[in-house]
Parts: C-alpha cells; structure tokens; sequence
C-alpha cells in the first residue's frame, strides 16, 4: 500500500524541517506557503509546492499546520477556500502551531459549528529546534479526542522522537496548555542565556570560557548549550529562532496567566526586555542577538586580562546567575501547570528532555512537584539563594542590568529560599 | 547678635541653593566645591568661595555637607585636611547627602574613633527639589542624639517648611532609613512618569492632553507634577535631576534590602531600567528623558488623530496604568518601612506631603498601615487590579513594554488585589 498523501501549511524554519522529513520517510506532501522562495525550495527538495489553500487540502486524508500564530492558523483553516472546507470527510487536521489553549478549543468549536465534526481534529504542539523537526525526533505534546488520537497516531510517531510524544489526557487544548507551560521555561531560559553572556562580558570574562564553565556547571540549560554557539558566532541576521518567536510565546504565557489569574513573575519580566529588542529592530534576528543589550563588542573578543583567580571568581557568579533564575524558573513553570491542571509527572518528562530542560529544573522539579501534590517536606535551598545574591551584589556595582537576576533575587528573599515559600508566591491567595 | 558663619560642602543643585538660601536669610556661608564656575556663581550670590576643604571647615560652629554619594561625603570629611579635622570643638554637623544608613552609623563611629565625639552630628537628608532647597522649604528627616537636635533644630528649620521637619527617634540611622524609605517611592514614581508617557505615546496620545487628564486623576503623583513640565518641553540636557542621581538612590534601597532580606519587587524593576538608560549614555539626563526608551517623536507633537471617545478610553488607561503602579509602590515603601523599624504615621506624613507622595499613597497608606500595625481588615480593591489589568492587556497587544506595570499586575494578581494579600508579599516568611 502506497503511503497516504498528507497537505501541509507553513514551510518556515519548523515546517519546513517537519514536511521535507515526511517527504524523505515516502510521503507524498503538498506543501502551502505565502513566500515563493521557499516554495522553490520546497519543490528542490522533492515536496509538491502550492500557492492554493484549497489545492493543498483537496483529498488530503491527513494536513498539518504549522503556520506562526493563531491569527495565520485561523485565517488558513476557516475562509471559503480555506483548508477546513476543501478536505475529504474524516480527514485528519493537526495543528502544530503554539497557539492559546482557548484558539484550539475554537477550533474544535468552529468545526462543529460548521458541520464538518467528521474532521479528526489533534491539538499538537511541538519543541525541540529546527535540527530536530528536520530529524523526526521532535518533543509533541498531543491533546485530543480518543478517536482522533487513534488516527493520528502513525503521523505524530514520524514526526516525533520515540519517547517524546506524550499524550495529554483531557481533550484539545491540553497540548496547547503543555507547550505553554513548556515555554515559561524557554521565555525565560532564552533570556537567561543573554542576560549571563551580558553580564560574563562586563566582568570581563571571554565568550568561549563562559560557555565552557555554564555546559559543565549547575547553570546548564538546554537554551544555553544551543543558543550560546550562535551568541559567540553573532550567528544573529536571521540565526534560527527570531525575538518576535519567543516574544509570541511569551505573549501567550502572560495573556493566559492573566485570564486565569497566575502571576509569571519571570516571564513577565522577559516579555518586556523582547519588547524593548524588539523597539530597536532586532524582532527579526535570532534570540541569541539580545546579547547586545549588554554589549556591542562580541563576546568572543572580550579579554579582561584576569589572573586564573580572578577569572573562576567571575565565571562562578556568571554560573550562580543562571542556577538562581533556572531555579526559579522551575516553580514559575510547574506552579503554573498545576494552575491549568497538567499532569505534573508528564510535564516533568516532557521539559526535562526537551528546548526547556535544565540542570535546576532536573534537580528541584520533582521536589516542587512532590510539595504541590501535599506530598513534600518544606526545604530551605540556599545555594542558590546565597549565589545569587552574590551575583547581584556584583552586578549592582558594575552597573549591569540583571532584568531576571534580580526579579529571582526579590523572590527568593521573600521565600527566604525555601521551595514552599516559593511555591506559595505562585500560588493564588 | 550677628548670625554665625556656616560652612557649607558641596553647592550642586541642591546644595546650591540649600546654601543661598542661608545667605539671603543672613548667614554668612563659606561653600566648598569642586567645579570652578559653580563657585563663580556663588560668590555672585554672596557667598565665600572656597577650594579648601580645611578653610571651609575652620572657625565653623556649624557645617553642612551636600554631596552626592556617600564615598564624596567620606573622602571630604576624613582626610587629615579634611572638615572634621578643620571644625571648632563643639561644632555641629549637618549631613545632608541622601547615604545608606550604615553610613551615616559610620560616621558618628568615626568621629568617636578620631577623638571628634565633640560634634554634634546630625544624620539628615532631605527631600523636595531644588526649587524648595532654594526656598528654605525643604522636607528634613532629622535622627540624632537629643543634644545634638537641640543644637542644631534652628538650621534645620532655616532649611525647611514649618510642617515638613520630622526628627525621627532613634538617633544616627533613623533619618537616612526614612529618606530611604522615602526614596522607593520616588524610584518607583521617577519611572512610572516616562512609562506613563510612552505607553501614551504608543496609544497616539498628545503629551499636553495626557499631563492635563493625569494631573487632575487618581493617577497623580508629586514626581509626574514635577516631572512632566520637563518631559513635554525634552528639557533632559541637563534638566533637574539626572538619571545617576535616581540610580544612586534606587542602588542604596535595593542594596539595603538585599543585606536586610526585604523584597523590593517594583524598585529593582526599575533599577534595571536606570541602568539601561545609563547604557545608552543617558546617566547624565534628566531622568523625565527616559521616555525616550519608548518614544523618538517628542511627545508634545504626537497626534494619533483620535475621536473624543477613544482619546478618552485611552486617556483612562494611562491614568490605570499609572494608579495600579502607585497603589503597590505604597505598599512597597511602607512595607520596607515597617520592615526597617521606621514609626509608620511619621513616614505617612513625610511622604504624603514630599516628592513621594501620589494619590494612592494618600488614599492607601492610613490602610497599609493599619493593617501593618494589625488594627485593620482585610480589604480588597478591586478597581486598581481591573485597571491595571486592562492597560496591561492593550499594552501588550500594541507591543509596549511596561517594565512597572507588568511587575505591578503580577504582585496584584498574587495577592488578589487585597491588601492584605499585597502586604504578605512584603513580609518575609
């Protein structure tokens, strides 16, 4: 049996990786897009271009969207030619967009409102980077009716690394509500990355030896190892993943956090910093380009003439920066999805090994988890605390702007440090 | 009986006319400085120049230093030609410069260390800009040994209003704690008034109709009073009050709460604004300049063409913004006065009449206190959170950063916009 056709809309850097995967494994994919250029390349690489919704729909028994926002998805699936009315009865529609929980339960809505509830209909977020798309071994956090989950299965195992797809009990929006939660940690662990270059090249300290030092120590984050290649390379006009993604991200965590009355302290804080990069242009440059904040000078051309003595220090309070916000980071996030109602175990292992992971949020997670479940013993961490401070203290006199050290630094002094203190600030009164 | 001669270190914009103002009140002041055409400009005013610390100090029962930082203020009044040195015995001593008070602790230890407990020293920083300095109309909050207020209680009231000099109990420390004290407001308030202006800006409002409508709301503030004449004339080269001079002051309330382990959410806020205004080179500007961080246009020739209607609705928002921002920098600033000992009714009265007061701190600060003194119930005020929500919400979709108000939102949704909720994330579990 010939392998199913399968229509795709939206070949940017994720789409573009996730459909020519599909066409390597035999899939015949017809691949939609508004930019002419990569429909070219498109067809070069063996996929059918197309510059019609409707033809990219028409008898496709599977479609994906991958398109930007919410706001391209909704005007690619419900117009008169759009996808939804032009594909066969008892298609199957993934939507792999980070979209607002809300836009995919309103999908789910219009749908039936049109009459076309024969649709099988998953809410499929993704993570894991470009590489891993083009790879087939993305992270996917699927949230759908059994049925549908049934059908679809088979696509998202191809699109997906064999122990990353997880499935989200409680129906559509539940993906979206997982990759949200997923990128409290990559709004601020993509900032985090800038803010230690940022404040590592004030000290004085080389670009190398700081990602060196942060790769091997407790600072570690998946962000940082990725994003830190393209920060020594200034890799910043396109780079892979631009300020105005995260900055969408972003605006999807606080948005929400707003309607449900959750406080995301740090990723509020991270919001406005993309706010201000972007009021000076840099929205389409890669993430890693933020590091201009702190610096003109590349980083990998900073020398501070330090003795070795002088060199650990710094690199240590660079390293401490990063453990007290990551530290942080890791309640803002599972508090949150315990605020949404996530199976926190699942949310574990989904950003522990996915673009949110790192070594505070693999260490402290299961704590937090354990106190949120009534099941933990208070605990004071203060390491943490103590290094962080001391990375303040230092920065405040070198007059470096620390925009998440320090809104980390006030919570934990108001938690004294300890994880069900801090908990408690994220926790609604 | 002539008036006695005072010596008088430090003739900046404050001092400046903090000191010819005791001229033309009679007294004949020999003012020490740095810069060569300041003294220039004093001696025009009648004043004795002079560029010896030592000179300015002999034969003065009474002296006053008005220097910026405390490390000025250590190296004019310690080195062997320094003014302790130089005093008669028994003279009095004025410290006026805004210094932690640790600082100013180390001085009254200093001075018993060096034999110099003759002094009488005064721990005594002021507030009210330079137009009250020059007018003899200062707020002064006074802490010394009772001897030492007796001595020098007539020049501190030569520099203050009748109803604005607060001797704070408990000696060497008190006063310094209460300007402190004093100063969140003005670090939170300082910024709220460009952020305020740029969000307006971005909704297209004229500067003009913003001031007007915000000047006569529950969003008003001294420091936007203040502030906002020289935000609508671009006066920041050098305008009044630089953004060094803010940050200094910020960098004192944020580093004494760091040792004192009290949170200080919307300060260190806006400490990492301060110094992203530095960055760009603007330490030296008027700190109302910090609009630019949102606007180019001036923001008096703005024109977004608005009907009534929405000029109103947007007007609102501004006004939300600003009231949501003041109503927690209140619970801030007398929560960290409680925090630091500071008698809470004595601070309310300062601040509601200086350059921190604003119509939050007026309305909220007798509740705050109440409760801090555990005399009131829990209140929940509904309209500060809703406002602020909604001017978050449009900020964020117009893509404006709103470095206070987004911190503002996160601590009201904590709390659920209680007051008591709010407290709480002021007290240190």
């Amino acid at each position: 049996m010939s392998k199913p056709a399968i229509g795709f809309c939206g070949l940017g850097a994720m789409g573009f990786g996730m459909a020519t995967h599909l066409i390597k494994q035999g899939y015949p994919v017809t691949g939609f897009d508004v930019w002419q250029p990569t429909l070219d390349k498109f067809k070069a690489a063996g996929g059918v271009p197309s510059t019609s919704l409707s033809e990219s729909a028409k008898d496709k028994d599977f479609y994906i969207v991958m398109v930007a926002t919410a706001q391209q998805a909704q005007s690619a699936l419900f117009p008169e030619d759009g996808i939804v009315n032009n594909l066969p009865k008892g298609a199957t529609l993934l939507l792999c967009s980070t979209v607002p929980s809300e836009y995919a339960k309103s999908v789910e809505k219009e749908l039936k409102e049109k009459g076309r509830d024969d649709i099988y209909f998953i809410d499929a977020p993704v993570s894991g980077g470009t590489f891993r798309a083009a790879d087939g071994t993305l992270s996917i956090m699927a949230g759908a009716s059994d049925p549908a989950i049934e059908k679809g299965k088979w696509l998202l195992d191809e699109l997906s690394a064999p122990t990353k797809l997880f499935i989200v009990q409680s129906g559509i929006g539940a993906g979206s509500n997982m990759k949200m939660v997923h990128q409290v940690l990559a709004a601020i662990q993509i900032l985090s990355v800038s803010e230690a270059f940022g404040f590592a090249a004030r000290l004085g300290l080389e670009g190398k030896e700081v990602r060196e030092a942060v790769i091997k120590s407790e600072g570690w984050s998946w962000m940082f190892e990725n994003r830190s290649v393209r920060t020594l390379g200034e890799d910043y006009f396109p780079g892979a993943s631009a300020v105005f993604i995260i900055l969408k991200d972003t605006g999807i965590i606080t948005s929400m956090a707003r309607l449900l009355n959750f406080p995301t302290y740090l990723c509020t804080a991270a919001e406005q910093v993309y706010l201000s990069g972007v009021d000076r242009g840099w929205g389409p440059n890669d993430d890693a380009g933020l590091v201009r904040l702190w610096t003109s000078e590349p980083v990998s051309s900073i020398n501070g003439n330090l003795s070795p003595e002088e060199k650990q220090a710094k690199l240590d309070l660079v390293v401490s920066l990063l453990v007290g916000i990551h530290f942080v980071a890791a309640a803002e996030s599972i508090a949150f999805g315990k605020h949404v109602g996530l199976p926190l175990q699942q949310l574990y292992e989904l950003c522990v090994e996915a673009a949110g992971g790192s070594a505070m949020f693999k260490s402290f997670g299961p704590k937090y988890i354990s106190i949120l479940e009534g099941k933990g013993e208070g605990e004071s961490v203060q390491g943490p605390f103590d290094g962080l401070k001391k990375a303040v203290d230092e920065a405040q006199s070198i007059k470096c702007p620390l925009y998440l050290g320090g809104a980390a630094l006030n919570l934990l002094v108001s938690s004294k440090a300890s994880l069900e203190g801090l908990l408690a600030l994220y926790t609604v009164r």
